[in-house]
C-alpha cells in the first residue's frame, strides 16, 4: 500500500462517507456499490428515462471548467438540473485568471458566492484534490477530470453500464484497449475494476502507450490485440488523443487501426455476448470500425445516458452524507450537554 | 408538384400532425392556422405580455447552434423557459466537432443525454432534416435556420404579425424586398403566404438577387421598387447580407439604398395603412430609412415579441401531438387485445 | 451643486423612489439605507447564508455584458436566481453588433423579448444612463459598471460590509488607496461615503493617479501612504489596472508596492480594529501583502458574499417600487373617476 493510500483519505468524512469525489483510490467496494445502487434508483427500468427529483433544491452548484469539454460539462449540468439544483457554469480559461488572479483566490471568491458544490475539470493532475484541501468544510468538490490523474465519474458510469449488462463485476474478464499510459479515464477504470474485484483486468496496446509497472496496477499487459481480447466479457476501447500521434508514440492512424482497431472479425474472439464500450467521442476507423460501434454488442450510447444518472447519484449521496454528518454532530453536542447537565446536577 | 413534395412528409406523424418542424413546404393551411391560434393564446391581449405556463415542465430541450445567433437563440431560450422546460444551449462550433466527431455521433450522444427536443441552426441546407431522419422516434427536431433552405419559425412569426394587424391573410398583397435569392427567411415566407393563399406575393430587387424561376414559386418579380410596392398591404424588407456586397452581386450600399431602400416617400406608394416588416437586425440607411423603421407603420419590434409566443406555440403543439399519438397507440393496443381476447373466447 | 445634480434624476420615479440604478450621484441617505436594510434581510445572521426567495418569480432579467466580467456577472446571475427570476445572459461583444446593428437597435430588440430588467456593463461611461433614457417605462436598468463613471452596486456592497463591521458610517475615517483617478468603483465609493456622511474620506496614491480637484469630491489627498492610513477605521485598496503600468503612470509593480502596498507593518498605523477591503481580484504583492489579504482584519471575501445580497436588495426594491407606483396610478385614476362622478352627479 502506497504512502498516499495509508494517509487519511481527504474525500471521506469522519463517518467514512464521501464528502468530496476526487478519485476512486482508497475507496471501498461499499462506496462504489452505493453509487451504483443509487444510480439504479434514478432510471425508469422500462424506458431508461431519467427522473427529475427535488433532492438538491436550493443547493448551488458551480461547474468550473478550466479545460474545455462539451460532453462531460453538459451531462453534469443536466444531472444537476434533474436534481433541481441552482446551476452556474464558468468557463475559467478566459475569465478571472486573465486578470492575473491566482487559482486559490478564484476558488475562494467563487466559494464566497455561496457555492455548495464545485465540479472541476482542469488540465493539471491533482487540481481537484488541491481545491478540496482549500474549500470551506461545508463545500464539496467533484473531480470531472484532472490532467492524467483521474476521471472517477466516467469510471463509475462504465461500472454501472457493465453491471447493467453483466450483473456482478466479480466474475468478469475486462480488456482495456489503447492509450493506457496517458488516460485519466483508464486509470480510474482500473481502480474501479480492482475495487469491485473483477476476475481479470487486461490492458492492450503498443509498448509506448502501456504503463511501466503494470503489476503494480494489478493488470496484465498484451501487445497483441487478438490475444488481449480473447474470451473477455467486456472490451473498453480508449480514445486515441491526436497529440499522441504527433508526438510519434504511434506510427499512424491507419497503422494503429490495423494493429488495435476493433473490427467485427476481432470482436468474434471475445465471448459471444461481450459488450463493447468507449468513453467517446469515438474516432471511427481509428480505434473502432463503424460496424462494431453501431452494432448489437455496442453499449456506447447507453454509457452516455447512464452518465447522467451516475452523476446524479454521486451528488445526491454527497449531500445526503453532509446532512447525516450535521445530524451526527447535533446529536453529539446534545449528548455532551446532557452529560454535562447530569454531572452538574449530581 | 416536385418529387420532394409528393414524398411522405417526414415532419408529420401518422395522424398528420406536426412531429418535427423543419419547413413549411408540404404543410396545410390548418397546420399554420393552429400555430397562429395557439400563439394568440400565449399573449395577453391588453398588454402584449407573454405568459409563463407549465406546458413543458420536465421536458428537456437542447438548442444546438452550429452557426452563431444571438437573436434567434435568445428568443428560443426565452420561449422554452416560459414553457417551463429544462433548457441546455450548446455552441457546437467550438466543441465536440473539434475533437473530430461526426455530426451524427454528436447528435446521438446528445440524444443519449435524454433530450426531448432539439432546436438546430446550421449553415448547411437540409441539416435539420438530416437530424430529424436520425433521431429516436420520441425526439423532436425544430429548424432554427438551415443554410439557404428554410427558417420556418421566423416566417410564422411574420404571418402572426400580419394577421394581428390585417386580419385574414387571404385578401392581402405582400411585397418582399431585397435579397430573395439567398434568403432562407424569404423562402419560408413565400411558402407561408402561398399556403395561407395571400392574394398576391411580389418579390422586389435587382436581377442578381431574384430567383431564376419565380413562376415556380408563385410570385411576381419587380425590379422597380416604386412599382413593386404600389398599393400593397404589407412590405417585408429583407436584411442585406454583407457577403453579397463583397461578392459583387450588388454595386454598393449607397446604390442599393437609392434603388431599393424603403423611404417615407416610397412608403406613400403602398396602401395608406400598409405595415412595414423586417426580420432584423436592420441596416439603417441601407435597406430602410430610420424615419420608416421607427415610424408608425413599422411593426418590426412587435415581430420580435411575437417571435417568442410563436416559438412557444410550435413547441407546445409538437409536445401535445406526441402525447395524443401515445394515447392513440395505447387505445389501438387495448383494442387489439380486446379483439384478440374476443377471438380466443369465441 | 452641479447642473447635472439639479436636473431631475432619471433613476427616480415620480414618487422619488428608485426606478433604475445607474449611479449614486443625486441619491439621498434614505435611498442607500433602504438598500442596506433590505440586504440585511436576505442574510441569515447566524450562518451568513443567503436565502432563496420568490420575490421576482415570473420576472425576466437580461444581463448584457458588453465588457467581459466573470465576478460581477456571476454574482448578478446568482442574485437573480435566488430571487427566482428568469435569467438570460448575453455576451454582446461577439454577437448582434458584429452584424452592424446599432446599440439602440440591440436594446430595443432585447426589450421586445419581454425583459423586465437589464443589467448592463459597458466600457463607455454613460452607457447605462443612455439605455435608461431609451427603454420603455416599465423596464428597469441596472448599471453593473460603465467606463470610468460608476459601479454603484459594488460601492453599496462595500458600504454594507463597513456597516456590518463598524456600525454607523457617520463616525468613520476611511482611506481609499491606489488608482483613484481612473476607477469607477472609487468614484461610486466616494459618493456613497459622502451621502452617508463619513467623518473623513482620504484618497492615497501617486499624483498621476489622483483626481485633479479633490476638494470638489470632498476628499483629502495623501501622497504618503503611512500618513494616509494613520488612524483610519477602514482601508479600501483599489485594484491596479495593468494598463496603468504600461502607460507609465506608475513606475513598476515593485516600486508601487514599496510606496503604496499594504503590509502588516503599515496596517499597524491604522486603528487596531481597522478593516481591510478590496473589490477583487487582488494582485498579491502589488497592492497588498498576502499576510494582510488573508489576515484577521481582511473582509475581502465577505464583500463577495454580501455582493450577492446587495444585488438582490437593489433588484427587489426596484420591482417593489414599480408595483407601488402602479398601485399609486390606479388609486389616482380611481379618485379622478370618483371626483368626476361626484361632479356629474351634483
Amino acid at each position: 500500500m502506497s504512502s498516499r493510500l495509508s494517509s487519511p483519505n481527504i474525500q471521506l468524512n469522519e463517518l467514512g462517507k464521501l464528502h468530496h469525489f476526487l478519485t476512486l483510490e482508497g475507496l471501498k467496494a461499499h462506496h462504489l456499490t452505493e453509487i451504483l445502487d443509487t444510480t439504479e434508483s434514478f432510471i425508469n427500468p422500462n424506458t431508461n428515462e431519467i427522473k427529475k427529483v427535488p433532492l438538491l433544491r436550493g443547493k448551488s452548484i458551480m461547474n468550473l471548467f478550466f479545460e474545455p469539454s462539451t460532453r462531460t460539462r453538459t451531462t453534469f449540468e443536466i444531472a444537476e438540473k434533474r436534481l433541481s439544483a441552482d446551476v452556474s457554469s464558468l468557463d475559467i480559461q478566459t475569465s478571472a485568471t486573465k486578470k492575473g488572479e491566482s487559482l486559490l483566490d478564484t476558488l475562494w471568491n467563487l466559494q464566497a458566492m455561496q457555492a455548495d458544490m464545485f465540479v472541476i475539470r482542469h488540465a493539471q493532475s491533482g487540481a481537484a484534490q488541491f481545491f478540496a484541501q482549500h474549500v470551506a468544510p461545508h463545500v464539496h468538490v467533484l473531480n470531472a477530470g484532472d490532467g492524467q490523474h483521474a476521471h472517477p465519474s466516467q469510471a463509475m458510469l462504465d461500472m454501472f453500464t457493465i453491471r447493467k449488462h453483466k450483473g456482478d463485476i466479480f466474475d468478469l474478464k475486462v480488456a482495456i484497449v489503447g492509450d493506457v499510459l496517458h488516460s485519466r479515464v483508464v486509470r480510474s477504470q482500473i481502480q474501479a475494476l480492482s475495487i469491485l474485484e473483477a476476475r481479470e483486468i487486461r490492458v492492450v496496446g503498443p509498448k509506448t502507450l502501456m504503463p511501466e509497472y503494470p503489476e503494480a496496477l494489478g493488470v496484465h499487459v498484451y501487445h497483441d490485440m487478438d490475444e488481449g481480447i480473447q474470451d473477455v466479457d467486456v472490451i473498453i476501447m480508449v480514445r486515441l488523443q491526436n497529440e499522441r500521434m504527433t508526438s510519434a508514440l504511434i506510427p499512424s492512424e491507419k497503422e494503429f487501426f490495423k494493429l488495435y482497431g476493433l473490427t467485427e472479425t476481432r470482436l468474434a474472439l471475445a465471448k459471444p455476448d461481450a459488450i463493447v464500450m468507449h468513453p467517446g467521442p469515438i474516432n471511427r476507423g481509428v480505434e473502432i470500425e463503424s460496424a462494431v460501434a453501431d452494432g448489437p454488442q455496442s453499449v456506447i450510447l447507453e454509457q452516455v445516458t447512464y452518465g447522467i444518472a451516475v452523476r446524479m447519484a454521486i451528488m445526491s449521496i454527497i449531500m445526503s452524507n453532509a446532512a447525516q454528518l450535521s445530524q451526527h454532530h447535533a446529536e453529539q453536542t446534545s449528548q455532551q450537554t446532557q452529560e454535562q447537565d447530569a454531572k452538574e446536577t449530581s
